[in-house]
Order: structure tokens, then C-alpha cells, then sequence
């Protein structure tokens, strides 16, 4: 297959982001286009440095950069202020100068992070993405938003920083699990939503392919997402507007997260329920139809996604998801904000959502389990 | 007095300098002119607290904000990520959103600390600056730089962000020990090395006067030195270009820091000397005039600024600042960079000094003690 580039378009911060299979060892090349030749640092996690990491450096040396690797633990918990604190000291030890760059090699937790030490080691040096999940190729690689945890929130401290080249391998995929690929579907399936109803279609018919790793379907699906957010974001790089509309799912996902303290739940798959919410909630308040509701519900069952959460306690449980949407860092005044659908391809966002409607829809998704 | 004011011409991010004396009641109102009613804290430190706080405290309630106070220990040791996450988390107890602010009632380590949690807290929330020492009011209110340390160098981590509004009220400055004014002193004197050869020569007048805490001399002081570095900072905010000039004396001030350990000397004692030492290397490279370097260090001595710092063993502490001068961040290949004068009012930025010439100079400014 040839492997297909989509260009962002934001002014002297614009960036590419190539796509295709079996592209990994292409890394050292592309970076030659936009980095001169300088030391940088290769931040990977336990899962994909051992994989990954020594393609990557081996491709980057052969163009001429002196290279070193950092290894962060894999897991959401990783993503922190002391991991920060670590991989700083790492870089003052490689001599890492203004001009340095690091390379994020991993899924969102790598990304989120390398791009926050990027925007502010130095007050900013260059950083490049290769996400290693779907969820990052079709999320976190478009956007620039950089972050990590507090023990109160997730994503609470961040900058708004862009990559200089984006490379997504589709290859890199096939080690992934089974829930990690769902978990990505979850986004890929928002874009179809909230944005392109051809596409929501396209998935219908060829979900099933993706899933069994097809590489030029996967491609495909990688790079009408990343087209898809970057024509969103570049209108809106740093989210006073209609970049709210990625947030499709996340005001609840973001509260299921925190309920199940970002451990039992991926993030895709938290969006997967927090988007099934918000088509409730549509219905109820935009006239959203039904049917369309059910036809989303398949699509996401079909991608092995779930529709709803377990809860030993579910009145608890309920109390406990609607207080976190309540500190939601979107909630102006505490009055949570969500992006709603008024039918598939055209949502809104800044939707006030009255708690009592809320509290009446979500027990549907939240299934009584005993102990 | 009347109160002075300086606006900063940066687009969007424009904002005003107040300049007065005992115009910190005055804090409340002027937010009201730029941030909507909201929750906001005020950060300080063990010192600026107790001293300002309840006064500060007041004047933002009275002027319609929730307002809370979290303290810092005093000193350039607070300045790193440990003190960054105690802050985050107090900001998330304290509920603040997109929209709530903070406030910099302090130093230098208060602001820039402040500063980067507010460059970085949820992606960024606005901030007010009010400077507690001549040195932050000259130097930190205006440029948008803010940071903290690393345990391997100042500084390191940090990022480009305005405030909103700055007050400067010299009236704070009458606490203040006679080592930190003296400290703040050295960078006033800058500005006129680098950019005005008048002010120099008003300097000259007018120190005994400044030093005295006159209030309208000093709130010209201040007036003036914000002027001259909006000026400079307007046209080159990231510091890509002629905002170097700014660091002037800092190459080695920096060094001086390191190997002394940010205690011995404060950050405008250890500038005092890096420009006495800039000044002897321009001798050398710009033909920069030996009776303008004399005349230099008489205003510096006239402040009570140290013109050389002592050690016990003047080779190995000559080594040692070398070295750290190549650890400076804006070291590009190991070749560190100097600002250097060809005459008072006017200096050139990005002089590579050949290390031998810093070798045979440092010995003028390192002076020999017995144990």
C-alpha cells in the first residue's frame, strides 16, 4: 500500500502526519525534512520500547541524530507529575539543548506526556509523535493537547503544544490487545458521528475488517480521523469553540474514569458508554431519533465495546459518576457541559444537561452486579 | 504621588503595568476591569503573606472574588515541581475552573512558580502579577517568562505566558532587606547598559535617592524599566531574537548561582558581577571603552553590589564556572553565548566568547579568601 500524509494546517506550527504500514523505519528520513541533526531523546513505556525502541533508534542514528531512550511503566498511573520530575532529569543528563527534540513512542499516556515535557523543558523544544494505539493515531496525534494527572483529576495540568511531524504505522497496531483496539474504535466511531455521516456508514460496513487488522482499511479509517480532527482543530487550536465537539462522550467518560479510577475502564471504552449517554440525552432534549440510538448501540457492540458499567451499589455508583461531571474542568459554575446529537454527523456543543435528567437516564447504564 | 501605568503591546495577551506607591488596595478594582467575578487564590510566600496578604485579601473581596491564600516557604529552594504539585493540588480543593485566576504576591520564586501553574493548570488560567521586590518589578512583570527548577539547572522547565495585569506598588519595597534592593538595583542598572545611555547617567544621579526609597524616584525607576523591557519583549516574545540583549551579564550570573548554590548570592548580585565581567570581555572583543567598564563599577559599588565573588580555591571555582556556562540552556552546542556592550546604551547578543579569554578574565573577579 503507499502510504497516505495528511497535512495540519496551522500557520508556522503546521506539521505533518504520515500514515501507512511498515513505515516505522521511515522515522529518521521524515524527521531529516523538518529537525536538523541533533541529540534527542525517545520516550517509550514498558510495552513499546521493548517492541519498538530499537527500530526507532536504529532508523534515527542511521539519519544522523544521536539518540537515547527513556522508559516510563505502562499504565494510565504513570502519567504524573513525578514521571515528569524522572524524565526531566533524564533530559539535563543527555545534554538535551533547545534545539534537542524528543520522540513520543506510545500510546495517549507517552503522548500526553512527551508532548508535555516538549512544551515546557527549556520553555519548549520540538517533539515527535509515533503513537503506537489506534486511540493516539486517531486522537491524541491531531490537536496538540498535552497533559498529565493531578491525584484530583485527570488531565488537570497541560499546554496546548504541536508536534513537528506525526507518523502513524498501522503496523505497529497488530501487537495490540484485543481491548486496547476496541478502545480505539470507540474514537473512531465519535468521528462518524459528530462529524460525517458517510463515514459513520463506510464503518458499518467494514468495521468488521478493521478489526481483524486489515492494513489498507485501518489506513483509511487512521486518516479520514486525523483529516476529520485536524479541520476541526485548526479552526480552533487551543478550544474556545468548535473543538468542543470532539468532546462527544467525554463530559460522562471522563466522570467513568474517575469513578473506576482509570483502571477498569480504557478510555475508549468509558467514551464508548459516555457516547451511548449523550444519544439518550439527545433524544430527550434534541429530538434525536430513537432508532439512530440503537443503530449506534450495534455499531459499538460490534466493535466489542461495552454499553453500559457494572456496579455493585448502582444508586452509589450514579451519585459518584454525576459529582465527577460536576468537576469536570469544562464545568463553568458547576454546571456541566455536554456535546449533544441532533442526529448522526451534526452535533452541538455547551449543552447544559439538567442534573435531574441525568440522574433519570443514567441507570440504564449502569447494570446491578452482586458481589 | 499619581499612579503610573505602562501598557505591554503583545495583540491579545496586551495588559497594563500599574506603577504607584500604596496602591495594593487599589488590586481589587483593577482585576474588575479585566476578570469576570470568580474564585481565585492568592499565591505567596512565608514572608509576603503575613505582610500583604490580608490587605490583598481584602481589596479582591471587597471587589466582588472568592478569594483563598496558600503560602510557599520563602526562597529560590521553593522554586521546583515538588512545590508546583502541592500548589495544583490546593487549586483543585479549592474548585478552581477554566475562569478563576491566580494571584503573584511575591518575588521572583512567587512569580514564576505562580506563573507556570497558571501557564499550565488546566491548560491555562489567567494571572495577576504583584511584584514584592525591585527586582521582580523591573525584571519579572514584564516578559511572559515563567519557570522553575530543576536539581540540575534554574529554570529549566517553564514556559511564555502573560499576565493580565501587573501592579507594582514601591511602597512594598520598604521591607525589603538592603541586599535584596541592592540585588534588584543591578538589574535597573541593566537596562541602562543595554538600551539608554541617559537613564545610565540618571542613575548615576538619582542612586543615593533610590536607595533612600524615595518614592517617586523609585516609581521611576520602576516606570522606566518596564518601559524599556516592554519594549524589547513586544518585538520578540519567544525569545528567538533580540530579547537576548535581556541577558545581558546572565551567562555568567547563572553560573555564578549554580556553583554557589542559589544561597551565597542572590540572582541581581550574581547579575552585577556577570555585567562587570561582560564588560571587561567587551573590552577585549568590542573595543568597549575601559573608563566606561570603571564607571560601571562604581554605580555597581554605589548600589552596594558585590564587583567579585570570593573562594577558597580560585582555579577549581574559575573551572566550575566555566563549566556551568556550558550547561547554560541557551547553550547551543556547547558553545555558550554571550551579551556583550560596545558602548553604555548599546549591546550585541549572541558573542561566542572564546573559553580561553573567559579564563584569563574570571581571575580579576574571583577573589582569593583563607579558610
Amino acid at each position: 500500500m503507499n502510504t497516505k500524509k495528511t497535512r495540519v494546517h496551522l500557520g508556522d506550527r503546521s506539521y505533518t502526519i504520515w500514515i501507512g504500514s511498515k513505515i516505522l523505519p521511515l522515522i529518521g528520513e521524515l524527521c531529516k525534512e523538518v529537525l536538523p541533526p541533533q541529540n534527542c531523546v525517545i520516550v517509550g513505556d514498558s510495552n513499546t520500547l521493548p517492541l519498538f525502541g530499537k527500530e526507532c533508534e536504529a532508523s534515527l542514528a542511521q539519519a544522523g541524530y544521536q539518540v537515547r531512550s527513556w522508559q516510563l511503566p505502562a499504565g494510565e498511573s504513570s502519567k504524573n507529575l513525578n514521571s515528569l520530575g524522572r524524565l526531566f532529569d533524564f533530559l539535563v543528563e543527555s545534554k538535551l539543548e533547545r534545539i534537542s527534540f524528543l520522540v513520543a513512542l506510545g500510546g495517549g499516556v507517552v503522548g500526553d506526556l512527551t508532548g508535555f515535557a516538549a512544551a515546557t523543558y527549556m520553555r519548549g523544544i520540538p517533539f515527535v509523535q509515533i503513537p503506537t494505539t489506534l486511540l493516539s493515531q486517531v486522537d491524541s496525534s491531531v490537536g496538540g493537547k498535552t497533559a498529565v494527572n493531578l491525584p484530583g483529576g485527570k488531565n488537570l495540568v497541560g499546554a496546548f503544544y504541536q508536534p513537528k511531524l506525526v507518523l502513524c504505522d498501522v503496523n505497529l497496531l497488530s501487537s495490540l490487545p484485543q481491548k486496547e483496539l476496541s478502545g480505539g474504535l470507540s474514537e473512531v466511531i465519535k468521528y462518524g458521528v459528530i462529524l460525517d455521516t458517510e463515514f459513520f456508514g463506510w464503518l458499518e460496513d467494514h468495521l468488521q475488517g478493521i478489526l481483524n487488522l486489515d492494513a489498507e482499511l485501518m489506513a483509511e479509517a487512521v486518516r479520514r480521523c486525523c483529516e476529520l480532527k485536524a479541520a476541526v482543530t485548526s479552526d480552533d487550536e487551543r478550544e474556545s469553540g468548535r473543538r468542543a465537539i470532539l468532546n462527544f462522550g467525554h463530559t460522562l467518560a471522563h466522570a467513568i474514569e474517575q469513578v473506576y479510577h482509570y483502571g477498569t475502564y480504557s478510555h475508549g471504552e468509558a467514551v464508548a458508554v459516555g457516547q451511548l449517554v449523550a444519544c439518550r440525552l439527545s433524544e430527550t432534549l434534541l429530538g434525536f431519533p430513537r432508532t439512530e440510538t440503537e443503530r449506534f448501540a450495534n455499531l459499538l457492540k460490534k466493535a466489542k465495546l461495552p454499553v453500559a458499567v457494572p456496579a455493585e451499589d448502582v444508586q452509589a455508583t450514579i451519585d459518584q459518576l454525576i459529582s465527577a461531571t460536576q468537576r469536570d474542568k469544562k464545568t463553568l459554575e458547576g454546571d456541566p457541559k455536554f456535546v449533544l446529537a441532533e442526529k448522526i454527523g451534526k452535533v452541538v456543543f455547551g449543552y447544559s444537561v439538567p442534573q435531574k435528567l441525568l440522574r433519570d437516564t443514567l441507570p440504564e447504564f449502569v447494570r446491578k452486579i452482586e458481589k
